[in-house]
Protein backbone atom coordinates (compact mmCIF):
# COMPACT_ATOMS: atom_id res chain seq x y z
CA UNK A 1 0.00 0.00 0.00
CA UNK A 2 1.06 3.90 -0.83
CA UNK A 3 2.43 5.46 2.10
CA UNK A 4 0.24 8.38 1.41
CA UNK A 5 -2.42 6.12 1.40
CA UNK A 6 -1.31 4.51 4.94
CA UNK A 7 -0.55 7.83 6.29
CA UNK A 8 -4.59 9.07 5.07
CA UNK A 9 -5.93 5.67 6.55
CA UNK A 10 -4.45 6.09 9.91
CA UNK A 11 -5.24 9.92 10.02
CA UNK A 12 -8.91 9.35 9.42
CA UNK A 13 -8.62 5.90 11.71
CA UNK A 14 -7.87 8.54 14.44
CA UNK A 15 -11.19 10.39 14.84
CA UNK A 16 -13.41 9.95 16.95
CA UNK A 17 -16.19 6.57 16.46
CA UNK A 18 -14.09 5.46 13.49
CA UNK A 19 -11.18 2.66 13.42
CA UNK A 20 -9.14 1.25 10.79
CA UNK A 21 -11.23 -0.83 9.45
CA UNK A 22 -14.00 2.27 8.46
CA UNK A 23 -10.97 4.42 7.89
CA UNK A 24 -9.85 1.76 5.22
CA UNK A 25 -13.66 1.61 3.79
CA UNK A 26 -13.60 5.72 3.81
CA UNK A 27 -10.05 6.45 1.79
CA UNK A 28 -11.33 4.12 -1.00
CA UNK A 29 -14.82 5.58 -1.22
CA UNK A 30 -12.94 8.94 -1.60
CA UNK A 31 -10.03 7.83 -4.00
CA UNK A 32 -12.85 5.91 -6.20
CA UNK A 33 -14.69 9.16 -6.28
CA UNK A 34 -12.38 11.69 -6.47
CA UNK A 35 -14.07 13.80 -8.80
CA UNK A 36 -17.26 13.68 -6.81
CA UNK A 37 -16.42 13.14 -3.38
CA UNK A 38 -13.16 13.93 -2.08
CA UNK A 39 -12.52 17.31 -4.19
CA UNK A 40 -15.59 18.81 -2.66
CA UNK A 41 -14.72 17.55 0.78
CA UNK A 42 -10.93 19.04 0.26
CA UNK A 43 -12.62 22.47 -0.41
CA UNK A 44 -14.80 22.34 2.12
CA UNK A 45 -12.47 21.15 5.13
CA UNK A 46 -9.75 23.99 3.61
CA UNK A 47 -12.70 26.64 4.26
CA UNK A 48 -13.20 25.79 7.78
CA UNK A 49 -10.01 25.86 8.26
CA UNK A 50 -9.43 29.20 7.05
CA UNK A 51 -12.26 30.70 8.46
CA UNK A 52 -13.52 28.60 11.62
CA UNK A 53 -12.47 29.65 14.85
CA UNK A 54 -13.40 29.87 18.45
CA UNK A 55 -14.89 33.03 19.81
CA UNK A 56 -13.17 34.49 22.73
CA UNK A 57 -16.31 35.17 24.34
CA UNK A 58 -18.23 32.13 24.93
CA UNK A 59 -16.46 29.80 23.22
CA UNK A 60 -18.45 28.52 20.46
CA UNK A 61 -16.78 27.86 17.15
CA UNK A 62 -17.86 29.67 13.89
CA UNK A 63 -17.05 31.83 11.06
CA UNK A 64 -16.32 34.88 12.18
CA UNK A 65 -14.20 38.57 12.60
CA UNK A 66 -14.40 39.57 16.28
CA UNK A 67 -16.98 37.48 17.81
CA UNK A 68 -19.47 34.32 16.91
CA UNK A 69 -22.65 35.08 15.27
CA UNK A 70 -24.49 34.35 18.36
CA UNK A 71 -22.32 36.95 20.66
CA UNK A 72 -22.60 40.05 17.82
CA UNK A 73 -26.23 38.84 17.41
CA UNK A 74 -28.34 42.43 18.45
CA UNK A 75 -31.49 40.65 18.75
CA UNK A 76 -30.36 37.70 21.22
CA UNK A 77 -30.63 38.75 25.21
CA UNK A 78 -27.15 39.83 26.54
CA UNK A 79 -29.06 39.30 30.19
CA UNK A 80 -29.58 35.85 29.87
CA UNK A 81 -26.83 33.32 29.46
CA UNK A 82 -27.19 29.40 28.73
CA UNK A 83 -24.06 27.25 30.21
CA UNK A 84 -23.24 24.10 27.98
CA UNK A 85 -21.03 21.24 28.20
CA UNK A 86 -19.74 21.60 24.01
CA UNK A 87 -21.15 22.85 20.80
CA UNK A 88 -23.25 20.01 19.91
CA UNK A 89 -25.28 20.71 22.91
CA UNK A 90 -25.49 24.19 21.59
CA UNK A 91 -26.36 23.18 18.28
CA UNK A 92 -28.72 21.27 19.65
CA UNK A 93 -30.57 23.69 21.96
CA UNK A 94 -30.28 26.13 18.75
CA UNK A 95 -32.12 23.36 17.01
CA UNK A 96 -35.80 23.74 19.30
CA UNK A 97 -34.78 27.46 19.45
CA UNK A 98 -36.37 27.82 23.17
CA UNK A 99 -33.49 29.99 23.64
CA UNK A 100 -32.77 33.67 22.67
CA UNK A 101 -29.93 34.63 24.83
CA UNK A 102 -26.25 33.80 24.75
CA UNK A 103 -24.13 30.73 25.56
CA UNK A 104 -20.88 30.00 28.11
CA UNK A 105 -19.32 26.88 26.56
CA UNK A 106 -17.40 25.06 28.70
CA UNK A 107 -14.42 23.43 27.93
CA UNK A 108 -14.99 20.18 29.60
CA UNK A 109 -17.12 18.90 32.90
CA UNK A 110 -15.06 18.64 36.05
CA UNK A 111 -13.95 14.73 36.10
CA UNK A 112 -11.63 13.61 38.69
CA UNK A 113 -10.82 10.35 36.11
CA UNK A 114 -10.25 13.14 33.01
CA UNK A 115 -7.70 15.05 35.92
CA UNK A 116 -10.35 17.89 34.98
CA UNK A 117 -10.34 20.52 37.86
CA UNK A 118 -12.54 24.08 38.15
CA UNK A 119 -10.44 25.60 35.53
CA UNK A 120 -12.16 24.10 32.62
CA UNK A 121 -15.59 25.84 33.50
CA UNK A 122 -13.78 29.73 33.04
CA UNK A 123 -16.34 30.65 35.72
CA UNK A 124 -14.42 33.88 36.40
CA UNK A 125 -14.52 34.97 32.76
CA UNK A 126 -18.24 34.10 32.92
CA UNK A 127 -18.64 36.24 36.06
CA UNK A 128 -16.82 39.27 34.70
CA UNK A 129 -19.49 38.89 31.65
CA UNK A 130 -22.54 38.76 33.88
CA UNK A 131 -21.55 41.86 36.07
CA UNK A 132 -20.54 43.78 32.83
CA UNK A 133 -23.81 42.84 30.91
CA UNK A 134 -26.40 42.83 33.89
CA UNK A 135 -26.54 39.56 33.44
CA UNK A 136 -30.28 38.37 35.35
CA UNK A 137 -30.13 34.60 35.13
CA UNK A 138 -27.72 31.58 34.42
CA UNK A 139 -29.44 28.50 32.75
CA UNK A 140 -27.06 25.17 33.32
CA UNK A 141 -27.77 23.11 30.63
CA UNK A 142 -25.73 20.21 31.62
CA UNK A 143 -26.15 16.48 30.70
CA UNK A 144 -28.08 14.02 33.52
CA UNK A 145 -24.81 12.23 34.08
CA UNK A 146 -22.52 12.33 37.48
CA UNK A 147 -19.95 14.33 35.74
CA UNK A 148 -22.70 16.69 34.18
CA UNK A 149 -24.72 17.12 37.80
CA UNK A 150 -21.04 17.51 39.55
CA UNK A 151 -20.41 20.38 37.77
CA UNK A 152 -23.86 21.68 37.98
CA UNK A 153 -23.79 21.40 41.50
CA UNK A 154 -20.57 23.02 41.65
CA UNK A 155 -21.71 25.95 39.43
CA UNK A 156 -24.44 26.46 41.64
CA UNK A 157 -21.98 26.83 44.35
CA UNK A 158 -19.52 29.47 42.83
CA UNK A 159 -22.75 31.84 41.99
CA UNK A 160 -24.57 31.34 45.35
CA UNK A 161 -23.74 34.57 47.16
CA UNK A 162 -23.23 36.35 44.05
CA UNK A 163 -26.47 38.55 42.37
CA UNK A 164 -27.44 36.45 39.65
CA UNK A 165 -30.16 33.66 39.46
CA UNK A 166 -29.33 30.33 38.68
CA UNK A 167 -31.90 27.32 37.12
CA UNK A 168 -30.94 24.01 35.51
CA UNK A 169 -33.13 21.99 33.11
CA UNK A 170 -35.91 20.19 34.87
CA UNK A 171 -35.77 16.16 34.81
CA UNK A 172 -38.84 14.27 34.30
CA UNK A 173 -40.40 11.71 31.48
CA UNK A 174 -39.18 12.85 27.74
CA UNK A 175 -41.90 13.58 25.52
CA UNK A 176 -43.31 10.25 24.23
CA UNK A 177 -42.16 8.52 26.58
CA UNK A 178 -43.68 5.87 28.58
CA UNK A 179 -44.01 5.62 32.66
CA UNK A 180 -43.40 1.25 32.49
CA UNK A 181 -39.83 1.88 30.74
CA UNK A 182 -38.97 4.82 32.63
CA UNK A 183 -35.34 3.83 35.07
CA UNK A 184 -36.18 4.28 38.92
CA UNK A 185 -34.09 7.11 38.77
CA UNK A 186 -35.99 9.36 36.30
CA UNK A 187 -39.53 8.40 37.78
CA UNK A 188 -38.32 9.32 40.83
CA UNK A 189 -37.13 12.89 39.99
CA UNK A 190 -40.89 13.31 37.54
CA UNK A 191 -42.79 12.59 40.79
CA UNK A 192 -40.76 14.78 42.94
CA UNK A 193 -40.57 17.66 40.89
CA UNK A 194 -44.81 17.34 39.72
CA UNK A 195 -46.46 20.61 39.74
CA UNK B 1 -24.31 27.21 12.68
CA UNK B 2 -22.00 28.82 10.26
CA UNK B 3 -22.35 27.59 6.77
CA UNK B 4 -19.00 26.28 6.00
CA UNK B 5 -19.20 24.06 9.21
CA UNK B 6 -22.64 23.35 7.46
CA UNK B 7 -21.36 22.23 4.20
CA UNK B 8 -18.59 20.45 5.91
CA UNK B 9 -20.90 18.14 7.98
CA UNK B 10 -22.85 17.62 5.19
CA UNK B 11 -20.22 16.36 3.19
CA UNK B 12 -18.51 14.05 5.47
CA UNK B 13 -22.09 12.44 6.43
CA UNK B 14 -21.91 11.21 3.24
CA UNK B 15 -18.77 8.78 3.59
CA UNK B 16 -20.06 5.32 3.73
CA UNK B 17 -20.28 4.30 7.44
CA UNK B 18 -21.25 7.70 9.14
CA UNK B 19 -24.49 10.05 9.66
CA UNK B 20 -24.89 13.19 10.75
CA UNK B 21 -24.62 12.64 14.31
CA UNK B 22 -21.14 10.97 13.49
CA UNK B 23 -20.24 13.33 11.27
CA UNK B 24 -21.10 16.67 13.51
CA UNK B 25 -19.09 14.98 16.47
CA UNK B 26 -15.73 14.94 13.70
CA UNK B 27 -16.24 17.80 12.83
CA UNK B 28 -16.43 19.21 16.34
CA UNK B 29 -13.04 17.25 17.48
CA UNK B 30 -11.38 18.84 13.75
CA UNK B 31 -11.84 22.26 14.55
CA UNK B 32 -11.08 21.92 18.59
CA UNK B 33 -7.85 20.16 17.49
CA UNK B 34 -6.75 22.31 14.28
CA UNK B 35 -3.06 21.98 14.93
CA UNK B 36 -3.10 18.60 15.69
CA UNK B 37 -5.54 16.76 13.95
CA UNK B 38 -6.95 18.99 10.67
CA UNK B 39 -3.80 20.11 9.67
CA UNK B 40 -2.46 16.87 9.28
CA UNK B 41 -5.35 15.55 7.82
CA UNK B 42 -6.04 17.57 4.94
CA UNK B 43 -2.11 17.54 4.33
CA UNK B 44 -2.40 13.93 3.92
CA UNK B 45 -5.50 13.99 2.33
CA UNK B 46 -4.37 16.40 0.15
CA UNK B 47 -1.18 14.44 -0.77
CA UNK B 48 -3.14 11.51 -1.62
CA UNK B 49 -5.55 13.35 -4.17
CA UNK B 50 -2.63 14.88 -5.87
CA UNK B 51 -0.73 11.48 -6.37
CA UNK B 52 -3.11 8.38 -5.74
CA UNK B 53 -4.61 7.10 -9.30
CA UNK B 54 -6.02 3.74 -10.03
CA UNK B 55 -3.80 1.83 -12.06
CA UNK B 56 -4.39 1.40 -15.57
CA UNK B 57 -3.64 -2.51 -15.83
CA UNK B 58 -5.03 -3.69 -13.07
CA UNK B 59 -7.15 -1.15 -11.24
CA UNK B 60 -5.47 -0.80 -8.08
CA UNK B 61 -5.22 2.34 -6.26
CA UNK B 62 -1.58 3.48 -6.00
CA UNK B 63 0.61 6.48 -5.82
CA UNK B 64 2.75 5.57 -9.29
CA UNK B 65 3.93 7.29 -12.38
CA UNK B 66 2.59 4.57 -14.87
CA UNK B 67 1.62 1.35 -13.52
CA UNK B 68 1.05 0.30 -9.85
CA UNK B 69 3.88 -0.85 -7.53
CA UNK B 70 2.61 -4.30 -7.48
CA UNK B 71 2.47 -4.37 -11.46
CA UNK B 72 5.66 -2.83 -11.60
CA UNK B 73 7.35 -5.31 -8.98
CA UNK B 74 9.66 -7.48 -11.05
CA UNK B 75 9.90 -10.01 -8.27
CA UNK B 76 6.53 -10.83 -8.71
CA UNK B 77 5.19 -13.53 -10.80
CA UNK B 78 3.33 -12.08 -14.02
CA UNK B 79 1.93 -15.40 -14.81
CA UNK B 80 -0.66 -15.39 -11.82
CA UNK B 81 -3.45 -13.43 -11.41
CA UNK B 82 -5.77 -13.25 -8.40
CA UNK B 83 -9.15 -11.33 -9.14
CA UNK B 84 -10.42 -9.57 -5.80
CA UNK B 85 -13.60 -7.27 -5.67
CA UNK B 86 -11.90 -4.22 -4.60
CA UNK B 87 -9.14 -3.15 -3.02
CA UNK B 88 -9.66 -3.56 0.69
CA UNK B 89 -9.78 -7.02 -0.09
CA UNK B 90 -6.32 -6.67 -1.98
CA UNK B 91 -4.91 -5.15 0.60
CA UNK B 92 -5.82 -8.00 2.87
CA UNK B 93 -4.41 -10.76 0.70
CA UNK B 94 -1.51 -8.99 0.86
CA UNK B 95 -1.23 -8.69 4.12
CA UNK B 96 -1.47 -12.46 4.62
CA UNK B 97 1.34 -12.42 2.08
CA UNK B 98 0.14 -15.35 0.99
CA UNK B 99 0.07 -14.38 -3.04
CA UNK B 100 3.09 -13.43 -4.93
CA UNK B 101 1.51 -12.66 -8.55
CA UNK B 102 -0.69 -9.60 -9.81
CA UNK B 103 -4.33 -8.85 -9.37
CA UNK B 104 -6.91 -7.60 -11.74
CA UNK B 105 -9.37 -5.83 -9.40
CA UNK B 106 -12.89 -6.05 -10.37
CA UNK B 107 -15.13 -2.59 -10.53
CA UNK B 108 -17.97 -4.63 -9.07
CA UNK B 109 -19.55 -7.79 -8.92
CA UNK B 110 -22.82 -9.00 -10.76
CA UNK B 111 -26.11 -7.96 -9.93
CA UNK B 112 -29.23 -7.61 -11.08
CA UNK B 113 -30.34 -5.92 -8.34
CA UNK B 114 -27.93 -3.23 -8.89
CA UNK B 115 -28.04 -3.28 -12.69
CA UNK B 116 -24.62 -4.35 -12.77
CA UNK B 117 -24.03 -6.33 -15.69
CA UNK B 118 -20.65 -8.51 -17.33
CA UNK B 119 -19.33 -4.88 -18.38
CA UNK B 120 -18.16 -4.26 -14.87
CA UNK B 121 -15.82 -7.16 -14.93
CA UNK B 122 -13.49 -6.19 -17.34
CA UNK B 123 -13.04 -10.10 -18.61
CA UNK B 124 -11.41 -9.23 -22.19
CA UNK B 125 -9.07 -6.77 -20.61
CA UNK B 126 -8.37 -9.60 -18.58
CA UNK B 127 -7.75 -12.44 -21.39
CA UNK B 128 -5.65 -9.80 -23.16
CA UNK B 129 -3.55 -9.27 -20.20
CA UNK B 130 -3.13 -13.20 -19.83
CA UNK B 131 -2.60 -14.11 -23.70
CA UNK B 132 0.14 -11.39 -23.36
CA UNK B 133 1.94 -12.88 -19.93
CA UNK B 134 1.15 -16.06 -21.08
CA UNK B 135 -0.58 -16.21 -17.39
CA UNK B 136 -0.81 -19.92 -15.89
CA UNK B 137 -3.64 -19.82 -13.56
CA UNK B 138 -6.25 -16.88 -12.65
CA UNK B 139 -7.26 -17.11 -8.90
CA UNK B 140 -11.03 -16.24 -7.96
CA UNK B 141 -10.59 -15.17 -4.49
CA UNK B 142 -14.35 -13.25 -4.19
CA UNK B 143 -16.70 -13.35 -1.14
CA UNK B 144 -18.60 -16.15 -0.50
CA UNK B 145 -21.76 -14.31 -0.85
CA UNK B 146 -25.01 -14.74 -4.21
CA UNK B 147 -23.34 -12.22 -5.98
CA UNK B 148 -19.85 -13.23 -5.29
CA UNK B 149 -20.53 -16.73 -6.21
CA UNK B 150 -22.34 -15.98 -9.11
CA UNK B 151 -19.66 -13.84 -10.44
CA UNK B 152 -17.13 -16.90 -9.67
CA UNK B 153 -19.55 -19.39 -12.27
CA UNK B 154 -20.10 -16.71 -14.67
CA UNK B 155 -15.92 -16.19 -14.74
CA UNK B 156 -15.17 -19.76 -15.03
CA UNK B 157 -17.69 -19.99 -18.07
CA UNK B 158 -15.88 -17.29 -19.73
CA UNK B 159 -12.48 -19.17 -19.12
CA UNK B 160 -13.97 -22.59 -19.79
CA UNK B 161 -12.69 -22.78 -23.09
CA UNK B 162 -9.50 -20.71 -22.91
CA UNK B 163 -6.23 -22.37 -22.33
CA UNK B 164 -5.63 -20.95 -18.54
CA UNK B 165 -6.06 -22.78 -15.10
CA UNK B 166 -9.00 -21.75 -13.03
CA UNK B 167 -9.37 -21.86 -9.29
CA UNK B 168 -11.34 -20.12 -6.49
CA UNK B 169 -11.02 -20.43 -2.80
CA UNK B 170 -11.19 -23.12 -0.90
CA UNK B 171 -14.69 -23.12 1.71
CA UNK B 172 -14.57 -24.69 5.05
CA UNK B 173 -14.24 -24.14 8.72
CA UNK B 174 -12.42 -21.03 9.42
CA UNK B 175 -9.54 -21.00 11.53
CA UNK B 176 -10.18 -21.03 15.16
CA UNK B 177 -13.62 -21.73 14.15
CA UNK B 178 -16.13 -24.33 16.39
CA UNK B 179 -18.05 -26.95 14.67
CA UNK B 180 -21.00 -26.36 17.03
CA UNK B 181 -21.35 -22.99 16.02
CA UNK B 182 -21.00 -23.02 12.37
CA UNK B 183 -23.65 -22.56 10.22
CA UNK B 184 -24.90 -25.27 7.94
CA UNK B 185 -23.38 -24.31 4.71
CA UNK B 186 -20.26 -24.23 5.67
CA UNK B 187 -20.52 -27.75 7.05
CA UNK B 188 -21.62 -29.15 4.31
CA UNK B 189 -18.83 -27.40 2.39
CA UNK B 190 -16.05 -28.34 4.71
CA UNK B 191 -17.26 -32.29 4.93
CA UNK B 192 -17.53 -32.45 0.88
CA UNK B 193 -14.13 -30.71 0.47
CA UNK B 194 -12.34 -32.76 3.16
CA UNK B 195 -9.19 -34.33 1.79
Amino acid sequence: MSPDIETLIQKISRLPGLGPRSARRIVIHLIRNRERSMEPLLTSMDNVYKNVKVCPICSNIDAFLETCSICSNKKRRKDLICIVENVADLWALERTSCFNGQYHVLKGLLSSLDGQGPEVLELEKLWKRCEENNVEEIIIALSATVEGQTTDHYIKNFFKDKNVKITSLAHGIPIGGELDYLDDGTLFAAFSARG
